[in-house]
């Protein structure tokens, strides 16, 4: 574990997906007002009560870290330590009932992701991984899965709307040398993929509370997560996201990707 | 209730719901092999172990009806009552250990859907409905949600790539004109729509024993179910479905299909 992630951080991450769960249970399946937000995307009283429960635990807790929320903005960025929090990363699927949304934590240090949960409040599911820790699932120790070939492997995006232009090519280049291709599942095929059951997920369009709690969960499950040129993701990458189990499949997309 | 469709026949439902779902709990998660079908869609030994415990709870019930089955074909399919059967719809969710996926469960008379179960085994979540039957959830009584106008319409459907030739245009009709299009939820986005959380389900290249569990529990919950030219659906429809709601969401997407 690295020096500057402490016991205590890891346990405020459970507190913060424990907290925020209870809160978003009692709003799954209910009837809720939808709003509309500025990119058309859906908000409910879920995801902003969710978020709020969250970044009081945090400033009680660690007042000097910086928080960047989905709902609730940005205070104290410039901070040595920075969480990013997506309450429900999923929106769509939790406003249908559907129970593949997911609660994202990041610890970022110095911009670098070091610390991340991917947690599913009604199915009781939940990942973490970090620097120099395993990854897990609800506390079990999982991995990725080899895969030699693109033509094997079963990939996953959210949606084919989700890539804009030539985006939207490059993804079909992938996705006609794949083996499957799924929709519609939010951070929960990274999730999957994290614990050998999916082998590679291409998405665009992602903000930095979308993507930052995947990656040390990824890292730590023995995959790769990147942007599509091969760089790691931070808060200033672009939002097109390329995470596979094996390398092999990894190289092979990417270069379906250029 | 029909004078034919007896309380055997529903009790006989739900046991074939419950032991379908203990065979498929075990291998959920699990490392399957997954062969390819004649169509390239996967099947495991969890497809078939599951459609095998159905038909011989049936065949030790009601030897005289008849059975179709996804995996395991037809026997007396000319019988006055059908069992039509698809033990996990949506077996690419099922593999990448997604449980979106459902056993779906019909009885047919003289050809017409009757009874129909929608069995999440991971989730234990049941819906069924049925003729003069109210639909439930897990034994609870749901309903349809009204929306009166497509572009408040949340649509869900499978994969755009289920559309072939010119139905994908009709398809892109629909969605660009609904307010959120959600994909990757098989027989679920149906059963989420029964229980009012989901106005409208559009897909094609279905098999009958992916649409006949569905058409008594949308009837059931006051929803409409139809091919997309209006035509109720049965053994010999041509794969391509519409489900709604409200009939005002119905009459709008069948006229951005035509």
């Amino acid at each position: 574990m690295l020096p500057s992630l402490s016991s205590q951080m890891i346990e405020l991450a459970h507190q913060l997906a424990d907290a925020s769960a209870e809160v978003i249970r009692g709003y799954f399946r209910r009837k809720l007002i939808v709003d509309d937000k500025a990119d058309a995307s859906p908000v409910t009283i879920a995801d902003r009560a969710a978020e709020q429960v969250m970044r009081e635990l945090i400033l009680q807790r660690f007042p000097t870290h910086g928080i960047y929320g989905e709902e609730m903005g940005v205070i104290a960025s410039d901070a040595e330590f920075v969480w990013v929090l997506d309450p429900i990363d999923g929106t769509k699927s939790f406003i249908t009932g559907k129970a593949t949304f997911g609660t994202l934590i990041a610890l970022l240090h110095h911009g670098q992701p070091v610390l991340g949960v991917i947690n599913q409040p009604i199915l009781q599911e939940r990942w973490m991984g970090g620097t120099g820790l395993p990854a897990t699932f609800n506390g079990e120790t999982v991995t990725v899965r080899p895969c030699d070939n693109l033509r094997h492997a079963l990939l996953y995006a959210t949606s084919p709307e989700m890539f804009q232009g030539a985006d939207r090519a490059a993804f079909e280049r992938v996705r006609v040398a794949t083996k499957h291709t799924l929709y519609g599942a939010d951070c929960y095929a990274y999730a999957l993929l994290s614990m050998g059951f999916v082998d590679l997920v291409i998405e665009a369009s992602l903000s930095p509370y979308d993507y930052c709690a995947l990656v040390p969960v990824i890292d730590s499950a023995g995959g790769i997560l990147t942007d599509w040129v091969g760089q790691p993701l931070g808060l200033h990458s672009d939002g097109r996201v390329i995470a596979a189990g094996d390398r092999r499949v990894y190289e092979q997309a990417r270069h379906c990707l250029l």
